[in-house]
């Protein structure tokens, strides 16, 4: 194993030029200047102190800049994880400990450590547990939640009064702050104008396609400092009670180790950490899977584990939430022209730096805003329509996808995802337990054979000839035994069963013990039991037990034509 | 729908002769005489009263008889439900509760809906989660947790002083009771040599088979009789300490519903019924299924949901215990001679009238003899070298079956045959997410296309034909994705990449959109994508998508020649 391998942050530094350098350092500045209004949203959407998302947008980056194999994908808070985060810290036996911010550290340690024995145990398979249909509807689901949870701190509430009943919505604008209402309804009306108006606006002058992208991505900061200068300005916390994120430990975190001690609040918080750990690495790896289709690049999910994983470790070690690949950011950090992950290594300079010198006039930015930028950034995944689209393709997909999101819903983020996986599970067994088997005869003047069905082809009265396609395992070991014997009722004369494996690459011992019973009942209704077009790992494997003595004298053929040159 | 297929008792009722219910007089006969010590003995391995046992091989057999789609199976206790009925009573949660009968007729009866519910659903393919190793290991496990749980009875304690260590034995053997040990040990002793020595001496004399059959099952009987004679001649109960069954009530249950009103004992059951519900059709099914196989017969799974929750439900109104098909007792009910269910109708007729005639001779059984007949029975269940066996042919199989021994042995009855559910679940998700695929080429002279590893084949430089020997699924989009990327980094000189879809019945969402953004890439990196022998059902599919615009210009060729054809 070369060092590239397991650094690959050495793969690009050979040969890193200072074209390189200048195209990185921009986008390292317009992701920083995303990075430091998002790491103050994400934390206050966990319900944690806002420093928490700031120490994640620093050392974390950092050391997927290492480890991690996606040169673009910007590891920092993320909006699915920070209300997983709330979910946890919000639990009945978690909030009774009272300590939401150990809590959230701790959450950040144990998805490192989890990612970490994922890649040791190489389990970045485990993305083939969640189907895009699943992701998806948690994702709208869980946006769909982000965007209630934020309704308090847009119109200045302690919380919603009420759900439901229209007298709750009037009852809601009555009790509304309206200083606070006006201002974050004018930070998401500055965001939007921010967005497609802006760019659409600037497209059609001269300036440079990455001026725009850099100028567009301002808007959260403009957002941010227009709201702390307003509140400076007319005093808006004190005399209009407008809710701010108030003072900010100034400096860069410490790293400290005394908030893993307790044992019991780590194994409360284990089956959250499992949820973020899954949650986070699928979610991370198939934005940075989309980049590296793109740019021609490629993606090692077990590489990908050990990056995330240190960056989570990081993260607790340094104080921060539990972090993931942002879908926004990471786009951001490519349409700015990012070349590398040294883009990412400015952006944790540059939030280092705000953290150092900036901090004070955090405290003044009014949390009416961070809720304006959180709904405006989160609205665009909730993707109901999606359930339709998927539902028109494949019905079990929509049906995974609806139940998913309503899960998550109804029954919580928790129970959402892992309703989602049962029944990706469940459906996916059932479809393979009804594996495609064709009935086929001969094409006239050819060796080939087909679908009797589809097909105008040769048959013989006392000769079954059946393809099954696919590996026959436990799964549906039941269902090809069940359609041999419906056949032959259907067919009384048959005394040659020929099956075809020509799409069989494996068998497990439920079906070997079920071909077994099947040659033995064939047997007592003598009619014999053949093999043709078998795979030579199959046969090896059949070798190794005395299937071919019970099969015996049923043959196993080469080609299919030989069954018939020898059984006609 | 016609009668028979609802109810296959008038399948066989019709044609019904006097020759047909000669043999199932004798073989309902022979079967009763095993049916009523079985009853007690599993009464009491589940931890409550014996009559809970008997009343369970009255009326769920009728029932079974009805709705069932077997003819010879023998549905009532058996010994593996009986031991996931005591897991159950014995749980902390239950046996606070302190009601043992009504804990287990509440199972019973649940156990009864849920059957119901699973046919209602068509859930038959629910026999498809559990493998066989599951099965067998889950099997081992429970009998190995049976034959402990039969040492103190057969030994005369209260309970095992302790487990592990040499002064435990010594210390075992110094506490039993002797008159107990003797007796028990004499049980055994008379039902080993009724088993293999007196059926071979027999088989050498004139004697009819069905008769060495009738004769050699007398033996639990016999055992049972000479037990009860025993403690009746010499006073062994009090006297001599030997534990007895005790006072069973009189004549036959009467059908009450008073058990079934508590809706929190009901969801505390509710997960133990689950699982016996699972493993009870499981294990039915897999019985009636080789039984059906000797005699040329057909089960009907979801049909076989019918007729065991018609039992289960059917015992607990008659304040029996949850019932299923034993094996031993199908395979005596079948050697014996039995023809239809009309047997065991007789059975049970046999049991009613020695609960009405026999019950008080039914106290003096001595609760040792109980245990030995239990031993005797189960031992033979533990196949401990099975899991070699099945090792050797598939490691993975093989590691599931010992896994769900141990689980059942360390963690317990039901989280032993979750963990092999789960296990199943997990290596057969690994093995479909590596499906095979061939790089092909063309075997010269001919339009036939095989794998370029195995055969001598013509290729082309800028031309990759891969042929997917799966259905494209969330499990294995992946894979096939990374399998092409790594073809191409290879071969830098790839134009077309053509899928060959021959084995492909199935597309699901999550590998649409994988082979969309696969196509997205290729396109990228001017590549084009096509398709070739792609089946109609999965065209048909496509074609309700954008898919084929964004293939564009990529083609769909109808044979792999026709691509060859074109694109060379």
């Amino acid at each position: 194993m070369r060092l590239t391998d397991f650094l690959p942050i050495f793969g690009w530094l050979k040969t890193y030029s200072r074209n390189d350098f200048h195209g990185d350092l921009f986008a390292g500045a317009i992701t920083a200047i995303l990075l430091v209004p998002q790491g103050i949203a994400y934390a206050l959407l966990a319900g944690i102190p806002p420093e928490l998302g700031l120490y994640a947008s620093i050392l974390p980056p950092v050391l997927y800049a290492l480890f991690g194999t996606s040169r673009t994908l910007s590891v920092g808070p993320v909006s699915v994880a920070a209300v997983m985060i709330a979910s946890a810290v919000n639990a009945p036996e978690i909030s009774a400990l009272q300590q939401p911010v150990q809590s959230a550290v701790i959450l950040a340690a144990e998805t490192g450590v989890l990612m970490l024995l994922m890649a040791l145990l190489r389990l970045g398979g485990l993305v083939n547990f969640i189907s895009h249909p699943v992701l998806t509807g948690f994702t709208s689901g869980a946006s769909i939640l982000i965007v209630f949870s934020q309704l308090p701190p847009l119109l200045g509430l302690a919380k919603l009064p009420c759900v439901g009943s229209l007298s709750c919505y009037t009852d809601t604008v009555r009790t509304a702050n309206t200083a606070t209402l006006i201002t974050g309804f004018g930070a998401v009306l500055l965001l939007i104008l921010f967005g497609k108006p802006l760019t659409g606006l600037l497209k059609k002058t001269a300036i440079k396609p990455v001026w725009i992208t850099a100028i567009s991505k301002c808007g959260p900061l403009l957002t941010v400092a227009l709201g702390a200068t307003a509140v400076d300005l007319w005093d808006l916390d004190t005399a209009y009670q407008v809710a701010t994120v108030g003072p900010i430990p100034a400096g860069l975190p410490g790293l400290r180790v005394d908030y893993a001690i307790d044992p019991v609040h780590w194994r409360l918080l284990l089956p959250y950490a499992a949820l973020i750990a899954l949650i986070a690495y699928v979610e991370s790896v198939a934005i940075a899977k989309a980049i590296a289709h793109l740019k021609g690049e490629k993606i090692q999910p077990n590489h990908e584990l050990l990056g995330l994983g240190a960056a989570n470790i990081a993260s607790a070690l340094s104080g921060g939430m539990a972090v993931a690949g942002g879908f926004s950011r990471t786009m951001v950090n490519f349409s700015a022209g990012a070349r590398t992950q040294m883009a990412m290594l400015m952006a944790a300079a540059f939030v280092a730096l705000a953290l150092m010198f900036f901090s004070p006039y955090f405290a003044a930015i009014p949390k009416t805003v961070l809720a304006a930028i959180i709904l405006v950034a989160i609205t665009p995944l909730i993707r109901l329509q999606n359930i339709v689209h998927t539902w028109r393709y494949d019905s079990s997909d929509g049906i995974a996808e609806g139940a998913t999101l309503l899960g998550v819903l109804v029954l919580g983020i928790e129970e959402g995802i892992t309703l989602g996986i049962i029944l990706t599970l469940v459906s996916y067994l059932r479809i393979t337990s009804h594996p495609h088997i064709a009935v086929v005869g001969r094409i006239r003047g050819t060796e080939h054979f087909r679908n009797i069905k589809r097909h105008d082809v040769k048959t013989w009265r006392h000769l079954l000839l059946l393809r099954v396609d696919e590996n026959l395992t436990f799964a549906n070991a039941n269902y090809v035994e069940e359609f041999i014997t419906d056949q032959l009722q259907r067919q009384p004369d048959i005394k040659h069963v020929v099956l075809i494996f020509a799409s069989v690459s494996y068998i497990d011992s439920t079906a070997l013990e079920v071909l077994e019973g099947l040659n033995d009942a064939l047997k007592n209704l003598n009619i014999l039991l053949h093999l043709a077009e078998a795979k030579g790992p199959v046969l090896d494997k059949l070798h190794k037990t005395d299937f071919f003595s019970h099969l015996h004298p049923g043959k196993v053929f080469f080609r299919t034509q030989d069954a018939i040159n020898e059984l006609v």
